[in-house]
């Protein structure tokens, strides 16, 4: 009865906490206007640039369709609204040019192209927007958006990446990055579900994204490294060396996923043990604990100068890589793991007078930035943490109870 | 004579740092296989990184010249002999097209291009690197690489960038970026010491360039802003109120030195009163001491995580510039300036242990990466500032002694 009240409680404040969350997010981000959604907000909200980048636009409609489809208070009508606007705004503008799916890194408020990223990555987000506007609204066209950009990415990254505009150079090899293979296994995770036409046809994408996941557990077995060799080597100089804790632990999860769908134990061991608690005793601060942000495995000082900030992102994969390791192992240590960095977020990063979480604090764990949102941090980790552990915590919560009867 | 004292103590010192810096160059990062120089060096010089960062190749190349041609101690035979390795390195290989001469960023050890910025910095230290070495060596082909590559430049800036290979967009309009005509500034400097006919040829660019940089002043001459639109006009958003204050101090030398060549004293009271005690005293930390890296004119947090750090860099400007600008103006509160940041950078950036200054501290100024160089921190700034105070120092004594006489 002592573990199931501390699940409860924790819950608990989970969810009072996502309604603060939201609330920030829906009084202050939502460009009536234009459509879309303003992401650079300061400590109370106020908008203090109206740029709006591609990445953060593509996640807060996600995140306003999954609460609303998922989560019964927030089925609401204007939050549903704003995904719509939203999700119209990245079909107006996110791309910036008619022949080309390419999107843009960041455009005006009202859709001008400002700069493009030579990556992925705003193109995965456009996916998750409109897989999960879809799913929400069932309307077909944001079924085809979706599919129409998965289609264009997969190609991008295993035929032919000629179309994001990087040139070739002698001394850059290909390499496989983490961030790669992860967005796509969690891209997969997202069409799939409850669609077995989508299971069929990204199947082998799945399993060839877990392999290339996995070619980054190095040293034998006992660091994951960011960056490794197409085959799977560890690479020269300080790319090959870094570590990224926070990334590492979300792999972890996005693994964890896998290996439930597949009822894949032993891929459920590996990413429990060596993606989400090895890198978190790595990569926790013994002295003023959170999570380093980047590492070097030989104990180098490494180049970002950021590297010993605490950014709030990295904690929340952690909260909700230890519940889904708790589902999957029952092992009590990934409790007390949630615990240290449950303890962590809410005495440092939330902020109880304005609402929504600061982003960035020094390695001594004070605030460093006061913005709540900025060019990379939006209406996503935290409320998608925040949904995702009060989910778990209901099921094992559930779970317990139908034990004990 | 007390102020002579000081200066004379001042001179001692930064003689003895200036030694002990160099000296942490010679031992630790010349490759003496393929030429150019290591810059990715931990605390005591080991090298943790091999990737040779075109900005520091060109500017350990100036840097060597400098000394070897101006300062006799350091008149020594394997300086130039570095210094010419290093400069037929980059003839070989900061150029990865034959057609172009577009540099790269970075490139492995042997070579090989490994990234290219869109931007035109790494051919101006290129320009640096042939311009000090024609006058150090006295050979004609350095020059002619100096200058091909500085017609390069400026027929990117003011005719026809699209050889940068930037992407037009349309939410991206014209910036004037402070950086471009600081920089061209600073080329003119270096192209006509002691040459009649490059002043004749540059002169018309050093007016345009030092007209762009007084666009930078904004708010009725109370604030230096980093970015204006083509017409000197203030930017919407973050990148409109950005400021930078070493990089305005850096920009207040660079006036400073052009309103010495043309005995204009009217722009030497602009460059000191507006671009180097304004944004000191807006930019120096009341609580800690030591320059911010970043500021919003209108008192935003900034959005880059290290806007409250201190850098290395904006600190060996200041040293330069209050010197500078007592020598222009003969106001001791500059002394004054000058005494507080030379207290703060011996107490706090130099290493008196392995030599040479560590390079990023957090706001309460603890050493935050234990790195001396890096890939941006080189065998520039540090001993360029050391060698410039030094020569400046013994410019004031001497006119000291005359007085006295």
């Amino acid at each position: 009865m002592g573990e199931e009240n501390r699940l409860q409680r924790w819950r608990e404040r989970i969810s009072t906490e996502l309604d603060t969350v939201m609330g920030f997010w829906t009084r202050h981000s939502e460009d009536k206007e234009y459509g879309g959604f303003f992401t650079c907000l300061g400590r109370d909200g106020a908008v203090y640039d109206q740029l709006k980048y591609i990445w953060l636009q593509g996640r807060q409609v996600w995140m306003y369709c999954r609460l609303y489809r998922k989560v019964p208070r927030f089925h609401r009508e204007e939050l549903l609204n704003s995904a719509i606007a939203g999700g119209e705004f990245l079909i107006a503008h996110a791309r910036p040019s008619s022949d080309s799916l390419k999107c843009a890194f960041v455009v005006t408020r009202d859709g001008k192209a400002v700069k493009i990223q030579r990556t992925i990555f705003s193109e995965c987000f456009y996916v998750m927007a409109m897989d999960e506007l879809w799913r929400t609204t069932h309307k077909e066209k944001y079924k085809r958006e979706a599919r129409k950009m998965m289609d264009q990415i997969v190609h991008w990254v295993r035929v032919d990446s000629s179309g994001l505009g990087r040139p070739e150079l002698p001394g850059a090899e290909p390499v496989n990055s983490m961030a790669v293979p992860m967005m796509l296994l969690n891209l997969v995770d997202q069409l799939c579900e409850d669609d077995e036409e989508a299971a069929m046809k990204y199947s082998e994408l799945g399993s060839w994204s877990v392999e290339k996941i996995l070619q980054h557990l190095q040293r034998d077995g006992q660091a994951i490294f960011e960056n490794v060799s197409e085959d799977g080597q560890e690479l020269p100089g300080c790319m090959g060396r870094h570590q990224n804790p926070g990334h590492a632990i979300e792999a972890g999860w996005f693994l964890l996923r896998q290996a439930f769908t597949n009822a894949d134990h032993n891929l459920g061991k590996i990413a429990v043990e060596k993606f989400i608690r090895l890198p978190f005793e790595s990569g926790w601060d013994q002295e003023y604990g959170g999570l380093f942000s980047f590492q070097d495995v030989d104990g180098h000082c490494p180049t970002q100068l950021e590297w010993s900030m605490k950014l709030w992102w990295p904690h929340t994969e952690a909260l909700i890589a230890f519940l889904l390791g708790y589902m999957e192992t029952k092992d009590p240590r990934l409790l007390g793991d949630f615990q240290k960095v449950y303890d962590y977020v809410f005495s440092k990063f939330s902020d109880p007078e304005h609402g929504e979480w600061f982003g960035y604090l020094t390695q001594e764990g004070k605030v460093a930035l006061t913005i709540k949102g900025g060019p990379f941090k939006g209406c996503f980790h935290v409320p998608r943490c925040l949904y995702m552990c009060e989910e778990i915590l209901t099921k094992l919560i559930e779970d317990k109870g139908a034990k004990t009867q």
